[in-house]
């Protein structure tokens, strides 16, 4: 849509600022901007107000680096948790993945990212350090390493393996396998033979189903 | 997503106020959300300042109703413009979709809506009044009434058509017919029997192009 025609810089500079989230074209920032223009002014210092407050309250968790908004959040002071067992994850959303799960009880740690040198991303912009202090202070029986199966998430799985090697903590990694609801003609081979390789007994699958 | 599993309260309000925008689901809302607790702290004061600006400042144009930075809007105090002649649309995008045409040399009407019985938006809750002023002032060669072809855009002409009637406004209406790129066989018949009664000069239809 052609810019010039906006009947008002204030309407085009919102519609800017909406454009510049990921997945937003212009079209729906406009849908979404003429929407807000139409509720009360309440309803949109709310909206603004949240994202203001969020922004600037929001504290990182002093043990997992998850975003909370206490020093130290809900998971690392809940009294019921093992946290002695720690699944290293990505990012915030991965934490809400597993977390909505309900299969763990155990403690997180946050990386904030994945080793990728095509974006400059290095250990050293990365939460392996705290995690490394973590286990060297005794503070964990078990790291999952639960990264994306792809070339970055490999050898970040593999820098923060070589890291604690020396210390006796377990590393585990998730289990690959056939996707349950998945038909095994569209499964791909990768998958399909790490999954025949580590089988796993019958009796045992069953009890979780 | 259960909204429990959110490690923040401050997240899920900023979460949940994206969430009522039109088209915006929770996944989404959180992506975004997520984007922005990644900008610096001016990148999202400039996002919300932008939209609170907007709802704060923006005016509607006196003469034409469209949103305005000022009480005139560009288009009403444009001296290139003939603004004798008045296209009446449902909204503001539909000005903008007009104006992006590059084909109208004219004014605006916005009525804001149009008369919707289900929704229980009748003719006073639209600038119906204001346009029908416009037009007894002696401001308005001609009036386009340009809304949608569903039944509530008819209605809403032919309330408009009726409290114009006794003035001596020349009253006219988009050209309906076969969309340009469609095909014929694609077509539903309304329009095409339209299309046929209302069939243009040849000679005169590839001067258009």
């Amino acid at each position: 849509m052609n810019t010039d025609h906006f009947p008002s810089r204030l309407l085009e500079q919102a519609v800017d600022e909406f454009a510049k989230l990921p997945g937003i074209g212009k079209k729906t920032a406009l849908r979404l901007v003429l929407h807000l223009l139409k509720q009360e002014h309440k309803e949109v210092e709310r909206f603004t107000g949240a994202i203001n407050t969020l922004k600037k309250e929001i504290k990182h968790c002093k043990v997992c680096r998850n975003i909370s908004d206490t020093d130290t959040c809900n998971i690392c002071s809940s009294p019921s948790r093992n946290l002695r067992i720690v699944c290293v994850v990505e990012n915030i959303k991965d934490v809400m993945s597993i977390e909505n799960t309900q299969q763990f009880n155990g403690g997180y740690h946050v990386l904030g990212g994945i080793i990728s040198p095509m974006d400059g991303i290095g250990p050293s912009d990365l939460e392996i350090n705290s995690l490394v202090e973590r286990v060297e202070r005794g503070e964990v029986d078990e790291v999952i390493l639960a990264l994306s199966t792809t070339m970055e998430g490999d050898t970040t799985n593999f820098f923060i393996y070589k890291k604690l090697k020396g210390t006796d903590v377990k590393i585990s990694t998730l289990a690959r396998g056939v996707s349950i609801g998945d038909e095994l003609e569209y499964t791909d081979e990768v998958t399909l033979g790490r999954s025949i390789v580590n089988r796993l007994n019958f009796e045992d699958s069953i009890k979780q189903l």
